[in-house]
């Protein structure tokens, strides 16, 4: 039997409620001696990690760095590899596109191609974003179908763009509609399996892009497209189902409340600052037994190297946390996704500093929030999946586990 | 998608330098309430503990004892229990006997029986080696071939050889031809597969025991043989492919230049003491990216229950450990691949001290290099399997997992 199945045998629903605050890439490494965690005044954190069980939490694997997308999976309590959502997925929510069953999603580019048809420029010379939007809005109209299959086109930023196709027969199974090289022909895709599907899918993406180089035709230096990162809609049984929980994202960028969608959270609505998550919170306290609180800005300053930003972010996220507990949960976790060190300026391997609270617990020895402090706790290092089993243990929401 | 295929994916090349040296059976137990490590001078170790990353590695699984083999594979990434190497290969790697595809080989025991075929010495009285390679020249010159199959012999000290079977249709699944007790009748090996090469196999061994009868008739006490560990050649995905690197192996005892040859590396040319490791590894510097370097001796005399020599010899790596840091290695790993604690006078399960020094460490609050020590280390106690991930980590040669 596996994990899941146990979880879901086990789980049952009560009253009790529970927060999971996640400060995305909060960890880091020392830069002139100190970490953001170090150097930040947060009395709030420090005060609950004294009376909290702390450790770190390994996202994927020791020394693997994650993407957000696996680094979430195994915050809300699944394998981050047996749920290897698609680049394509990723992309879509990221730029708050829905997807859905029977549908096929890629990320885009707009490229330069030359009369021969040879990529000279693989990103159309990063187009200016309106300039995108105005592009996507002519395909649009001029491609809406093709062979039965709906395609839909949503603008990223300069020239990215999603594309997605609607049919009960497509499938992911094909590959890369692009030569990854400039001075090569532009690259159609091929189906990776041999069944109707992935022809029909190949087939249908070829006629979209022959048809999309007809309607750029005077669209210089955006005369072509390259597709990558086919995926489908994943099927992901919910955490209704598994956890018997029922849970609301509060998160103010779209890849974390398409994340937390596909696991079949309730995403609230929310403005767009770390203020607002907490006026959400509030307002909808009474009507969910789960709660996922996002902050972005950790990881963004991190990806940035601004070690000064980060630390003030990790302070505001302190200036609230009271306003957190004075609901009272049962339970509540804090710790990252993945860390971001300024030092690396993008995501890393090292384990997340991580807190828990509730009458359950096991006062350990650490009395700051911090990644070395965190080291010393009781936990351990132990794998991130395990958070949300602890957090159902400690609001009771799992039964004895055999007689 | 299992953890093999995740490096596969995720590792690439680049131009950092990893060192792991391994200090044999160095962990142990306290003798007059001290380890070895505890009593030994390490300035130079010390010092880098105090710069490092610190924890403990657990071999193969909590409580396990490993031999060489399993201990190896873990320091090596791979997974101990998926590639358990026959005895017969690690006992041929041990006397420096090359093995390849299409070979089975096996460990022998010369032995004594009387006229009705009755073992009544495993081990023929112990003869000397000298007598043992005489011995194996007689065999050599009388039995080269049987049905088509080439057979090779190789002296091991006293009693103890190694046989090398080779033809495109031979199999290890065949019985050990040892009746395991005295004062029983020689045992022919039994097919433990119902295949044609098993039976095959079975039948030429049982043909070149006979014929070894008759040609040590005169031979006394060492008129017969006995086989054991039937093991063909294992095929492991090399370190080449699975973590792009370039490997190189500098250690002067047969098997753990075997048991490196069997994942890939290159074996280096050695003298046999550990000064000579430290020449080659500055004359290959410039030549591999990653450098197994391997000191035997604390091993030899945790086995020999020698405390003051085992001290003599990390004292020794102490004096040889700045030559090693002074090549600027972006990352370096010290620990053993098992405990040999002098008051067990053999292998034991204790995990193994470890350190990591690179750029992206979080140095923690150990001081010095020993088991209790590292017990504290921000690591804790982890597998050793997860050493080459964090080597790899801290060289930057892990592509992200998942968008």
């Amino acid at each position: 039997m596996d994990r899941e199945k146990i979880f879901e045998e086990l789980s049952i629903r009560n009253e009790k409620k529970i927060v999971l605050l996640i400060m995305d890439g909060v960890g880091g490494l020392p830069l002139n001696g100190k970490t953001a965690l170090e150097a930040a005044k947060k009395p709030n954190l420090d005060a609950l990690a004294e009376k909290s069980s702390c450790g770190r939490t390994i996202p994927v694997l020791t020394g693997i760095t994650p993407g957000s997308g696996p680094a979430h999976f195994s915050l809300f309590g699944y394998d981050p590899i047996k749920y290897n959502v698609g680049r394509g997925i990723l992309e879509a929510l990221g730029i708050d596109v829905d997807v859905h069953e029977h549908e096929v999603v890629a990320r885009g580019n707009f490229c330069t191609i030359d009369r021969e048809g040879i990529v000279t420029d693989r990103r159309a010379g990063r187009i200016p974003t309106e300039k995108n939007q105005e592009i996507i809005k002519l395909l649009s109209e001029n491609i809406k179908e093709i062979d039965g299959v709906k395609i839909s086109l949503y603008s990223g930023k300069e020239h990215r763009f999603v594309i997605k196709l609607k049919h009960p027969e497509l499938s992911d199974k094909i590959s890369d509609a692009d030569p990854q090289k400039e001075g090569l022909p532009i690259k159609f895709p091929e189906p990776l399996e041999n069944n109707e599907n992935a022809e029909f899918t190949a087939n249908i993406v070829t006629k979209f892009m022959k048809k999309a180089i007809v309607v750029l035709k005077d669209s210089h230096p955006a005369n072509a497209l390259l597709l990558r990162g086919f995926s489908e809609y994943p099927m992901i049984p919910p955490m209704q189902k598994i956890f018997k929980l029922n849970p609301a994202a509060i998160a103010n960028y779209p890849m974390y409340r398409g994340l937390a969608k596909l696991v079949g959270m309730n995403v609230l609505e929310v403005g767009p600052e770390i203020d607002d998550e907490i006026i959400t919170l509030k307002k909808e306290w009474n009507n969910y037994d789960f709660f996922y609180i996002h902050i972005k800005k950790t990881d963004s300053y991190g990806e940035d190297g601004n070690f000064e930003n980060k630390v003030k972010i990790i302070e505001k996220v302190d200036q609230i946390l009271p306003e957190i507990l004075s609901l009272n949960p049962d339970a509540i976790a804090i710790t990252g996704d993945h860390s971001t060190p300024c030092k690396i300026s993008g995501h890393s391997w090292h384990p997340n500093p991580f807190l828990l609270y509730s009458p359950y617990i096991i006062k350990d020895e650490v009395k700051v929030f911090t990644e070395k402090e965190c080291a010393k706790g009781i936990y351990g290092t132990f794998p991130a999946t395990d958070i949300l089993p602890l957090l159902l243990a400690n609001t009771l929401k799992l039964k004895k586990y055999g007689a």
